[in-house]
């Protein structure tokens, strides 16, 4: 048991699109990404998806239930909740800096064939 | 579905150790809180308790299996998570400003009788 500096470990990373681990809690991994570009659509049929932006400023592109796209920007020290089973696609214009949480087993991608590896840091 | 805005969120707590939920994740409440003081010693004997200190920073108090005392610091940018059934005890010396990560029905004190009501902001 320790404090875990999120800045500390999102320094180690030198990629993109590419969760670290840095805590477990309950049954999910507690992840720190970097995000620049465009993430491809996908989706989680079995759970929410947590995002907490920790410096810079990402949009998700969201596809709801009747079609409709929305789009919603978070800044940092913002976070927002996609639902379970929505169809979306994080992005950002310059490099953010984000924590993720999401249960153990959970393809980044939506699809364990094209997911990351998650190491832990 | 929105960008949630921790600080604007906690703007409107005017009370300490008392956990106002902001959004759902999975079956969990994520919830910000303002701590300042000692809370009561407790333990969730079925969930690990996550903490992410937004500003300010917290000292915990764990008494270990083994029964051995220690304590951690946790600063603005730093997260904690204090395992299930570890006794322990969050403090402040001054005003600080914390999320909170919890299975919905958790009692905060770990007691139902004495938890808050984790109103919803």
């Amino acid at each position: 048991m320790k404090a875990i500096n999120l800045a500390e470990k999102l320094s180690h990373i030198t990629t993109h699109w590419d969760p670290h681990i840095v805590a477990d809690y309950n049954n999910n991994d507690v992840m720190v990404v970097k995000f620049t570009g465009e993430f491809p659509f996908h989706d989680h049929p079995d759970t929410d998806d947590f995002f907490l932006v920790l410096e810079g400023e990402i949009t998700i592109d969201l596809t709801t239930e009747d079609g409709t796209g929305e789009s919603h920007t978070i800044r940092a020290g913002e976070m927002f909740v996609v639902p379970k089973g929505i169809r979306h696609r994080p992005r950002a214009t310059t490099e953010a800096k984000v924590l993720l949480i999401e249960p153990k087993g959970t393809p980044n991608t939506g699809d364990a064939a094209t997911a990351s590896a998650k190491p832990r840091l």
